[in-house]
């Protein structure tokens, strides 16, 4: 029996007949040759259907083949450096399981297509190849990132989707009527509920969707984005940077040992990437406005940056850079004041080169009951929600902190691409929420 | 410098002066020697504290040590048979990060508590060693899932937790007010949007949270929980069935070789796990339903299993069981029919024996345009809503198919406990959506 494999098997059947299934991605035919280029969701597949050499039915068949028509190619592999993946396959049958007709033709075409059609077409769209080549970088990304916790001791928690109440602020929450009249929430970070289970396991990271309903249109925010967030006991913000800083050196390492192939189709820089390396250039806040001040930026002390400070601070940069110690009066109130100064936090920020910017924002937690009691009524935050994160400094509290990233904004700074819409299958966005 | 280890690692370090930092658990103690119990996330180590060893103010302090006091603890590693994790600790210091007071102890003793003041407590209660136990066997159930379709050529596809439209029936879903007045709904599977993505990457799963409204209060059911769903293009049933089968198989070996404390603990009988090898039994839903009559039951064809029925087939059983090709008229509107029988179709359950029943559930799809078309509007769904899903029999159709298991179910099964609510950090009951 001919053996069936993927394009990416190839190369271990070379001078044997094959059978590959997928899709017809592209056609160029003359009278006597055709090329039907094959995709598998593996890769691309030259295939050569040579006239004298097939029933005539059946090279009128290929000849007429129309785009995204789903087929089955038996032949035989032959390796060859100009080909893209480096081998072609010479036709030997062909069954055609469906074929798109005519009268209403795969709508995605190699023209150019608007966006906003694009995105209408999401459902056939990633089986495009630059889509194919970013959702692939995507899983890449969430598997180092398991990967790297996985194998430092850290356990899974899920944190739970519906919460009683707000994380940071109420005003970008989704709301949801849980039972009969009764609200919940969608989680906007699982950080809290970390805080609980990193003291029963020590080290925890939780991973899922998390949901903001901002009515920001920007290239950087997404309705519905998923976001890894570690958190460890006995642990201060310097384990906090870190961590981060060995992750995301670990993410960007394990790309590209695996994903050249779609980087180079993303045309990505990749020595952007190969200079990801520790240390990470440090800095604190004040440093930050310091630099920010030399090169003309208007922004105060107690200012948060904004988009073209991220840019400023990070342009002349070949790494990540990670600014601490932030003003306390725009971090939420959960942060631990620096010991010899009250009037600044100990959170980090981490920035990506190439005007990418936070990838990365945690810090340290507080971690005396007293003090947090005090933030919670500054903040004029609900006490009786929060008895059970008030719990975690009665019982056993210890110093301890974690970070959050967004794997949209760091699929899309390791991509080089610049609208993170693309780097989520089914992007939600503020108008769009189908298919 | 002494290093800080986890208690993990208590066994490279034997003989030598460590520091772990952790919870008090339990204090044994008498006038000349206390055996404070430390927790640290990782395990539980026995320390031994010789009043004539130590000096007398710390002697008395950990002497009147309270549980869950976090502290760091400074000593020599010994190997002792006898201890409940082979090696004791000969403190040498100790520090009270956070003494627990007298006057607000903490509130989970070693009493039983009921239900409610457990759940209640969820956030406390999770550094219990049963609790403990269970999330980390979920945790390493996780990650064997991951693992399996890791390596076997599936691309792991986020599928969007905001969707436009129910995919079976309306009566379960969540809603939300998405963007002013317009809804949109929690997904309650990815299947749609992986019939979607499969067409893009050949063999694709999606992992996260899923939501269903349902009124029923029962040990089967969460509100909120965790599903993996594999989808294949180019597969019939039988690819589903020796998919999961194989993953399934895979999974249970995991825990069997990386959880075998928390299985002792759970006092988890591991035979009737180590009995969990391919082949499944297999069988038709005609053949079970005949079975059923044989031991008694009620019920016809044509009905759905009811928990009785699936503990009756299985309860004989060491291995689970596949059912397939059930009567089209109460499964869902897109399983394609069995092309000898319009009356039944493709699909597959597989129970699991203990009377754990249905652990997964699934089957091969509809590929033909019209016969998607025919029962959409059988099923009185809107077309419209579904012209994407539609689209995918438009535009290269293929055979093709997949399943989801509900990750709760599983570790419940895996971990041979009652009640589901157990396999989740925060469960989300009917009545239950806090902390």
């Amino acid at each position: 029996m001919i053996p069936r494999i993927t394009i990416a098997q190839a190369g271990a059947h070379v001078g044997e007949s094959v059978q590959i299934a997928g899709w017809l991605y592209n056609l160029r035919r003359s009278g006597k040759i055709a090329f039907p280029i094959l995709r598998d969701g593996y890769g691309l597949m030259q295939c050569v259907a040579v006239k004298s050499a097939l029933p005539e039915a059946l090279f009128e068949t290929i000849r007429n083949l129309t785009q995204e028509s789903s087929i089955i190619v038996t032949g035989k592999i032959r390796a060859d450096e100009r080909a893209p993946g480096g081998f072609e396959m010479d036709v030997e049958n062909l069954e055609v399981v469906q074929r798109v007709p005519e009268s209403d033709p795969y709508p995605i075409t190699p023209k150019d297509h608007g966006i906003e059609f694009l995105l209408e077409h999401r459902h056939l769209a990633i089986r495009g190849l630059r889509a194919h080549a970013i959702l692939g970088i995507r899983h890449e990304v969430i598997k180092a990132v398991r990967d790297y916790f996985d194998s430092h001791g850290f356990t899974l928690v899920d944190t739970p989707i519906f919460t009683p109440a707000a994380c940071e602020g109420t005003t970008t929450l989704f709301e949801v009527n849980y039972y009969e009249d009764n609200k919940a929430y969608l989680t906007q970070s699982g950080q809290l509920y970390n805080e609980a289970t990193a003291m029963a396991f020590g080290k925890v990271y939780c991973f899922g969707p998390t949901f903001r309903a901002e009515l920001s249109k920007t290239r950087r925010h997404l309705r519905e984005f998923w976001m890894v967030e570690p958190e460890m006991a006995y642990a201060t913000l310097e384990d906090v940077k870190r961590v981060a800083e060995e992750m995301l050196v670990f993410i960007v390492g394990r790309v590209l040992e695996n994903r050249r192939e779609e980087l180079k189709r993303l045309e990505r820089d990749v020595t952007r990437l190969e200079a990801i390396q520790a240390p990470f250039d440090r800095m604190t806040y004040d440093e930050a406005i310091e630099i920010l001040h030399q090169k003309g930026s208007p922004i105060q002390w107690g200012d948060d940056f904004g988009g073209t400070d991220e840019t400023l601070l990070t342009q002349d940069r070949q790494r990540p850079i990670m600014v601490d110690r932030f003003p306390a009066s725009f971090k939420a109130f959960y942060f631990e004041p620096a010991a010899d100064r009250p009037d600044v936090v100990l959170g980090v920020d981490v920035l990506a080169p190439e005007g990418y910017g936070e990838i990365v924002g945690g810090g340290q937690r507080i971690h005396d009951l007293d003090l947090l009691l005090q933030r919670i009524e500054q903040h004029k935050l609900p006490k009786e929600a929060f008895q059970w994160y008030i719990d975690l400094r009665k019982y056993g509290s210890v110093p301890h902190g974690g970070f959050g990233m967004g794997i949209e904004r760091a699929v899309a700074w390791i991509c080089g691409i610049e609208h993170i819409r693309e780097t989520i299958a089914f992007p939600r966005t503020l108008y769009r929420w189908a298919p």
